[in-house]
């Protein structure tokens, strides 16, 4: 038999939200996609539609480019931001300096310009010591701020905070980029609509993520401010970002966002990294370190019982000196999962 | 109700193979694929089983990088086989000049000396046009060849030619390129393994194409000779083709390599250009301009007709000046679909 | 004894215009400028001085942002009438597309669209042949026509081709750069000033070249629309072009340009490349092969003549195919240098 | 007149060595380089004198590539060490990432990984904060550690320290590259050869640092290990660094290291930024805050003493922050400069 199953589609752990498959609603999807055809490149029903959800989530300004993943949306969203010769100002955890392989030095020839923080919040202050040299050919110039929401640590930013960086940003002529990778989880957690800390906040584009929340992959470049913007069309194509069966990456951010779905898998990962941390709170000897706003737990605990978990589930240490270690909810953790998983970490915990 | 169809699942055309959709053995592939956890980024089932399917169609030193689109397969293999100050040679109607935006470029540093073709197909002595100045640093060092199978212009290259392109190239300390974009067409009119005008004809790197061959999205960097290349898995990585839920992009390689449906899919498109291409010799006043060795037509016709047609059907004019077309046929198109697209184009023709 | 001659300064020939040295007044110039501190990077009373002599030659709106070579020049000029996406239209024999290591290409990501000429000349419809597929996201979008002043092959542009090109590129939102690495030459052959067929014919922005005719090494950027470019200022510095003690540079491109030594430097090499061409001409089995109308002369000759003759006198095959020569006048090529050399022509041509 | 001076060559200042000008030896050398006809592009006899030099000095497997700036250097320099996917390890300090506009990431697509450090020197344990994740393709691959000799707070190496880095970058796999803008004056304040801190330490690769010390415009990619190296000519090239009339840019290197004038140079600048620490240790409130091992003394003094001496001497406030200036000396700074400065400052502290 060809095109078979093989693996065991009963296990399931807390590395990634990118270990997850995809949501039945989206492969349903993927489907009534099919047959046909439909003209390539974006000119289709489904990304048609899916200008329509995106004005309904974003506004009436709102233009939605779909892309293959994360780094592509990053990397194709900076660019339209920037002149060759401008830097973007982000976190030192941010994906786009720790995570994406130097894709936007290489890529895009942007510099990074990285400051440290506690928590993997920016602040207008911190964002000032980078944003400063204007004018000045011997640095690369500040041109972007650049967010994640939620953060690389599971923390999320208030609309208020999202605002107070865009008027900070603007009003030194930069530009508010936001990774929403997990953007929906940030939602869940505030409990209320993108829109309240994207477009109203100030954000000029945001890299809207679908692939960790449900969706095989898809990821958009949604422009929020088009006066900020150039070139995204020619950007995207020649980033290798432009999908020729368009209507099948359309469809699943379609799925995502015209209903509930979005919000469901979201605030189900986040109640999982939650029902995470309660319970290993109570494990002696475990600290948690960062809030659980949204579907990561971090803490750190001893390195032999770290060694003796990882042989029994897989997960990542995040901080390598500190010991620290992050664990991932997903759509489709369940509480006997977390359940499970918890017994197993107080079990390697106990003396 | 939401993830609905949104087209008319009826209709089809003869504009693009990347207007057809998903084969429906691949659709079940992607839900066998599904559910549970699998390690993201390549470490997982599918993945692992590709190597074995790319191993048993191009030998046992092959190995398979899989990415989103076919600009990034190139783009990626490209960089794989040349350092910073390198060029490559290519016909002026190969994807990577005419139909990538420039993301060779952009994207890679990379600059292409192009070649005039007739048919789309390099010789060694067209090769010699561009392969000259070694060791001259005013010129930008020639170090791939690369050519496309079957041709942009619908033609294959035999083994032979293959091989005699390959001894050239490497005779000068070049390295052969294969664009593959509709490979499968290529092995079903050649009607050899693609192992014969690939590895064993010295082919060493493959962008192996299968979204044009039924797939969702899914190309592969195939390196046919280890000792080519440098740096693929970081040059996937930083040029944005990573994909995180990596066993959907393998599971499709891997359907439509491990069964004959790569060649039954390919072969069927092929058989429907020819049933086109004999239905339009008969027609008076069409002039078909190139010879039909794989999916594509090529014709000339008179340019009210081409208005009239489009009208009626979608597809592309190839050559403002010349009034050629171009019409593909894909896995999904039936003999029905031919005839009544060439009653039309005798319709439209009739005085 | 050090810092001593090695060389022999009697030893002149007709290999390139770049093998000649510094004019003694530019000499003069930079013991001149020598001495004291003067701020580094352009805030120089040279690079001030500089400025007035430049609009003096281009207009009240030109601007001048010394560079220290031709392919810095051109690079850093093309980049500033670019966006990331965007391709120039040059001819095959432009110095860009065939001298410059693909530094465009490498350093700026530029695509270059070419097209063949019989005299080196661009006109509206050699343009047209690239200029097109304006929006087509899958086409490096044209945005600037580039040509060569005088051209890479010894012939100039009229006043009036060149606006016609101007008025050409305006016309369909492209810009018109022109690599004057030989503007003098060309202003010298035309007896008019260079205002005549940059400013006033509609040239946005020109690398106005210095070395080649007595610099010791300095070329400027010369930005004759303002409202053409963006980030002049950041472009030199990112493309690795802004000296620091920018005096030495500034200072040169004064004394070329505040008195006639532009103009009568130039005028001599053409001189004596015309000299050469009527001496050549009387020779039977010589063909000259392009109009000589700066400091060029190209010819062919029997290989063997040619080979004989090189083992003489260094110069150039231009073109392997044909066998075509190049031979280039400089500033400090005397008539008795013409004679001797023709001479030697004559000699090695009789039977 | 033209080609005249139009600066007061008597004022000297303390803001940079980059104001300074040309030694006068090194003048004589271009005059004494100049008539008659060399081959461009570095096949002349000065450069292959400037090659013997070269040797001399840092041992027979030495080659040397001229260029134009540091930037240049610098950027050509990491090229030739690098992929495509690799980074560069340096401090925050570090010329190459607050100096440069941003030019490694833009012309070379270099990620640079750095680290704070109190007086602008590496230390392995540094060095290890960001070397890591070998192997892992979502991270820049570390392969160069960049260190500034002396580094640009004004400290120097020990040939112990920099054989500590050599041995723990090549321990990794890594390469190590000097940054040598200010080389002269690390020598001569270890009072060692050159090549004790560079060959004999195991540097790979070094910036040769000359403008700063006395020349008008001219630095070296130095290979001191060629198996670390690739395409240097080609880099140089398409980083737009080679120049056409090279013997003058090889003239003025041989002059400077063919006798004693790097050294003497060096020496003096350092003496008299050493005077500069003395007589300013004793004008109280001003704080040294860098040892002076080099030619700039750092300091810390009112930021209304700064504005006031600012008007009467031009310099620069190095942090912000701080309040911490940079005071240079160069070649030609005298010691009645020196105490005139001084007592300035003194004047300005006074109550």
């Amino acid at each position: 038999m060809t095109g078979g199953r093989l693996h065991d589609a009963a296990v399931r752990g807390f590395a990634s939200d990118n270990y997850a498959g995809v949501h039945p609603e989206v492969l349903a999807a993927l489907a009534a996609a099919n047959e046909g055809h439909q003209v390539a490149y974006g000119e289709d029903a489904y990304t048609a539609r899916l200008q329509q959800v995106i004005r309904d989530h974003f506004g009436e300004q709102a233009v939605a480019y779909p892309v293959f993943n994360g780094t592509g949306a990053n990397v194709v969203a900076l660019q339209s931001l920037t002149h060759r010769w401008e830097a973007v100002v982000c976190t030192e955890t941010a994906h786009i300096h720790s995570d994406e392989g130097g894709a936007p030095e290489k890529m895009a020839g942007l510099k990074l310009l990285t400051v440290a923080t506690s928590d993997g919040r920016l602040t207008p202050s911190l964002v000032d010591r980078q944003a400063w040299g204007f004018g000045d050919e011997h640095r690369a110039q500040p041109a972007v701020v650049s967010l994640t929401q939620s953060t690389e640590l599971g923390t999320c930013y208030t609309p208020d905070q999202v605002a107070a960086l865009a008027e900070h940003a603007h009003e030194r002529g930069m530009r508010l980029h936001m990774d929403g990778a997990r953007i929906a989880n940030a939602a869940a957690t505030l409990d209320v609509p993108m829109r309240a800390f994207t477009t109203d906040a100030g954000v000029d584009v945001l890299s809207f993520g679908g692939t960790k929340n449900g969706l095989l992959a898809a990821e958009a470049v949604v422009v929020l401010d088009p006066d900020a913007v150039v070139g995204l069309q020619y950007l995207r194509k020649t980033s290798m970002q432009l999908a020729s069966k368009m209507r099948f990456f359309s469809a699943q951010l379609v799925t995502l966002l015209e209903s509930d779905l979005w919000l469901r898998s979201a605030g189900h990962a986040n109640a999982m990294a939650r029902r995470l941390e309660a319970a290993v709170r109570s494990v002696p000897g475990v600290q948690v370190t960062q809030p659980v706003e949204a579907n990561a737990v971090f803490a750190v605990l001893p390195r032999e019982v770290t060694a003796r978990l990882q042989k029994r589930f897989r997960f990542y240490t995040w901080n390598e000196h500190t010991g620290e270690v992050r664990w991932m909810c997903a759509f489709d953790t369940t509480r006997e999962d977390v359940d499970a998983f918890a017994a197993a970490i107080a079990e390697e915990m106990a003396p």
